[in-house]
């Protein structure tokens, strides 16, 4: 069969660092990722995209400069694009994100958190 | 604050009926809908999309006219554009769609389980 399920959870058993999405979906031009986030990723902001994170499992927070979103398991958020946000988690938190292809980590920001390829697993 | 969490399960408990799913979120020009499927939905096809299925909570099946795929809980599927499908679910199976604004829920195919219009709940 050329079909088949994408499980989330298995495709999450096969890395283990924090803030590194692995693509594991392809929808027209755009990916989903699954990541482990653990810690403070930067400020940063996407000029030409909005961003969708969706909590598998755990907790998060994205910080905006006027405010912030908490985000537990079964829920999601849609960061509009231009939008600088800062996404924390204080335990690993596992996440599904969905965004163009070609979309940069960091966006604007850089640095060394910048994942330079896409990786599908 | 201007930004917050969507959670599915309050979203899901908006509603009732089958095959008819609601808004919840929109990224670029893409929709996130939450649906309940149970029951035998028609064969169809998207001739210009592809679309994603994500099971929040239960098990479905996406027929193919050369096989079939079984989801549950945690998993997804991209079902290419082009591609003739029938989800079908023996009990109530939440899902989450992800899939470009304008998408009709029957494709192709049209009949008396089309939504008219885009819900946003």
């Amino acid at each position: 069969m050329k079909y088949s399920a994408i499980n989330f959870e298995e495709k999450l058993s096969k890395f283990a660092e924090h803030f590194s999405p692995k693509v594991i979906a392809q929808m027209n031009d755009y990916y989903f990722k699954v990541g482990k986030f653990q810690g403070h990723f930067i400020w940063h902001e996407h000029t030409d995209t909005d961003e969708t994170f969706i909590v598998l499992d755990g907790e998060m927070r994205i910080d905006f400069r006027d405010g912030k979103v908490e985000l537990k398991t079964g829920e999601m958020i849609v960061v509009p694009k231009g939008v600088e946000h800062r996404p924390f988690a204080e335990k690993e938190c596992r996440i599904l994100l969905v965004e163009p292809v070609g979309t940069v980590n960091t966006g604007d920001a850089g640095g060394d958190l910048t994942v330079k390829e896409d990786v599908w697993i």
